[in-house]
C-alpha cells in the first residue's frame, strides 16, 4: 500500500514523478511540485491522453490553442486529451502540490 | 472540471458511484460511502483490475484467500488484481469516504 501524502520531500530542487502503477492500458503517477511551473515557452505535447487531478495544494494549467487557464484547487479534476498543448502556469509556493496523473489511450 | 470533493449529499441512504472518464481503456469513478459495507457474504468478484485510493474518510478492505484485511486512510493506495476477491468491511460512520477507483486492463 502506497500513500500519497507520504514521503513528501521538504526541499524540492525539481518536481518529484513517481509512477504508482505501469500497466498495459494505463499509467498512474504522483507529481509532486513545490512552486515549480514549465519552462518559459514550453508546452506538454503527449502521445497518450492525461487525466489528472490536483489532491493537495493549487496550480494553474494552461493551454495554447485558445489562450485558456484553469485555476485547480484540491479535487480539481481535469481530462487533457492526446497532443492538447499544455503547461503548467503556476504552483503555489506556499506548500507542495500533489497531483495524481492517470495516462491513457 | 470536476471537482472531487463537491455534490456529496448530506444524506445517503446507498453509495454513490459516478463515472468521472469512461475510455477504452481505463474507466475513472468516483465513490463515496458513509458508513456503508459490503453485504453480509458478498464479495467482489471483478474482470477488471481496480487501483483504488481513499481521499477522505476511512476504510477497512478484506481479502478473501488469506483473509487479510487493510485499513486504508486518506492518501492509501492498492491495486486490486481482477478476479481478486474482495469486499468493503467498514467505512467510518463520522464522515463520507470518498474513494477514485481506476478500473484497468
Amino acid at each position: 500500500m502506497k500513500n500519497l501524502f507520504s514521503d513528501i520531500p521538504g526541499d524540492l530542487p525539481d518536481e518529484l514523478l513517481e509512477t504508482l502503477l505501469d500497466a498495459d492500458s494505463v499509467r498512474i503517477e504522483r507529481i509532486v511540485s513545490h512552486g515549480h511551473a514549465s519552462p518559459k515557452g514550453f508546452w506538454y505535447d503527449q502521445e497518450q491522453h492525461e487525466w489528472v487531478v490536483v489532491l493537495r495544494g493549487a496550480a494553474r494549467l494552461r493551454f495554447e490553442a485558445d489562450e485558456s487557464s484553469v485555476d485547480m484547487k484540491p479535487g480539481d479534476s481535469i481530462n487533457i486529451p492526446a497532443h492538447k498543448r499544455h503547461r503548467v502556469e503556476w504552483t503555489t509556493p506556499d506548500e507542495p502540490t500533489v497531483w495524481l496523473a492517470v495516462h491513457h489511450g
